[in-house]
């Protein structure tokens, strides 16, 4: 269990209705609408219901906007006094950027109100729901508790531990290889899952790779969805020397912020000027003469970067898994065989010198992307 | 598709019942009794029903004994006359170890004989259907007819090319991984899996492995299961240049039979050596300084071994799937990371040199053992 995920408060149990679970399963769907553009803010849906029928749907749509709850108040085809409404999250108790929707709620006349999860955050969960009783609303909480966990499992961790939640993708063959021993790696995985892999880039805030992927593939690093504008992730490039080549695609295309990570020793005239090239610098200690990854993803946090996928080579990856900064695992495998004693493969580094000590992932699930399989689960901290 | 799939003969449609269905469904779970203990001959079950009642179940136990329909016809609770009798298989036309199963089913004034597939053997195929209908028998072919293939794969592959079925199997972490850098390997994948991997040592006739995992691992190469008394399969070693050491357990332990595989240049007096101490030589010309493995399979076929079970290292495992012997892939895959740039990978050898000329693996299912995945399929030829 992931100390990240230990936050329960008192929970009330209740005995929820098919209904209450309908309604809520709908707040999940408007929620996940939000998916990648209002990081590092957490996915909010609502649904309101008066006399039986849904007379607003609403969710907190990108970072800066109304909240879910405000948004489903000024939709509602009808006066909500009187009616429920369901939130997969407790609502804020503060005035930050808007008002808060607690009191939104009071003052709407809101009569009941259903809530999958409290607010993750130590400091002000339970004061929504305590706002909401003290003014006579009938509240119930915990109504598919785990899912909404889950829905919003880039917010918990980044809020109760001011890190990024940090996501590894891996993509090989059934025989574990990234490329052939030639160094061909197009394509491993299909065009199903690659299209999921933008997917991914959306989702999260940034995308990290070595400055080995940046050499040998010169990678764009940007997420290409078909008919949609998403926001690019921030590119994070670890560098240790800073060796990047000044004519490489992620420098020189302005599309995405790119954050390039060294150690103390970067050469400063070069820093320069890739700094007037519009790139950003994060510098750590080195721990075995690399960049420090848990030091790096504090200073993420401090950035306000919630989230980070991994997409690594296996030296990278390897570092990300050893270091402990990996919270979950995409792992594609194509059906097929690459062969080759010297191909690579996803995860290399040191690695462990006994099975017994290997990094175990549990909390799996299988997918399958036409005749690709991918693998998601957690690392067991 | 592979050739040895492409027997049909002129198919009848039919609409099956539910009735029919259910029955035929009992016949294979019968017939899947046989396992590992009928090769070469097929897995056949049979169910014979009269006035909707099952009087009589049965399958073909072992190898040199009664065929189902025989045991059918004679553990029934009532005369079989006007009954009805599901098979798997076509029945047998012609005077082998027993007479004929057509000419019993005949004898016995079976009443209709509904079949999922008609003998694969081109030499026979179709007639003992005709045996039946030529006596005024009603005959209905091909109901379930993809699964009755899919239960006998290993008769139709060695019965319409005389080579056996291969059959790889495999067991990796999910970065790829058989051994960590230091090349310890236990375990890598967990109990249920190793246990079900003894399941598939009991249904393939032959166990083959490279020397080098002889060498490394001095493994037993046998069959257990818990409380059951099976045959061990043969254990089949390539072993080009008769490396093999005289201690090993392979050699010194007598509850199976082991054959090496030699090329044509192994030292006479170390053979003559381990003849006595009752190993089995078969020898092939060289390709690539290795044994011939499409020879090999020849030359086992000869042996009357149906289906080999390949176990190898990276090296042996790449052979075969590059020599084009494998048929189907059975690869476990543990949810954990182990990491290693060092560390073995299931297929090495010298690989693709391009993505786009990996083996592509077809048909494939999904199963797990607890936690471990396993992945089946089919090499596309």
């Amino acid at each position: 269990m992931k100390p990240f995920r230990a936050f329960f408060m008192n929970r009330e149990q209740h005995k929820f209705t098919e209904t209450d679970i309908r309604y809520m399963k709908q707040a999940f769907e408007l929620a996940a609408k939000g998916t990648g553009f209002v990081n590092p803010n957490p996915l909010v849906g609502a649904v309101i219901v008066k006399d039986g029928e849904i007379i607003s749907e609403a969710y907190h749509e990108k970072f800066g906007g109304h909240h879910a709850e405000i948004n489903a108040i000024n939709n509602a085809k009808k006066p909500v006094d009187g009616a429920t409404i369901y939130l997969n999250l407790e609502p804020c108790s503060h005035f930050g950027k808007t008002p808060p929707c607690s009191l939104a709620l009071i003052e709407n006349k809101i009569g009941k109100v259903v809530i999958a999860m409290t607010d993750p955050n130590p400091l002000v969960s339970g004061k929504g729901i305590k706002m909401l009783k003290d003014h006579g609303i009938e509240v119930t909480v915990g109504i598919l508790e785990d899912e909404a966990k889950k829905l919003n499992e880039v917010f918990i961790k980044f809020i109760t531990t001011g890190l990024p939640f940090a996501v590894l993708k891996t993509a090989m063959s059934l025989d574990g290889k990234i490329a052939s021993s030639t160094g061909n790696s197009r394509w491993i995985s299909n065009e199903t899952s690659r299209k999921f892999v933008h997917h991914l880039r959306n989702k999260y805030s940034a995308i990290m790779v070595g400055v080995e992927t940046v050499i040998n593939d010169d990678p764009l690093l940007t997420c290409r969805i078909l008919g949609q504008s998403t926001g690019n992730p921030v590119r994070i490039i670890t560098d240790t020397k800073l060796r990047i080549p000044l004519n490489s695609k992620v420098i020189n295309s302005e599309n995405a912020r790119t954050i390039i990570v060294t150690g103390p020793d970067a050469d400063v005239r070069k820093i320069n000027k890739l700094k007037n090239k519009g790139v950003e610098f994060v510098s750590t200690h080195l721990k075995n003469n690399r960049v420090d990854l848990n030091e790096l993803m504090k200073k993420l946090g401090k950035l306000n970067i919630d989230s980070v996928l991994i997409e690594g080579g296996g030296t990278l990856n390897f570092s990300a898994i050893y270091e402990g900064i990996v919270d979950k695992i995409y792992s594609f495998i194509a059906p097929k065989f690459i062969g080759g004693k010297e191909a690579k493969t996803p995860i290399e580094g040191k690695g462990v010198e006994k099975v017994a000590d290997a990094f175990e992932i549990e909390n799996i699930s299988l997918q399958n992307f036409d005749n690709d399989i991918m693998i998601t689960g957690y690392i067991r901290k």
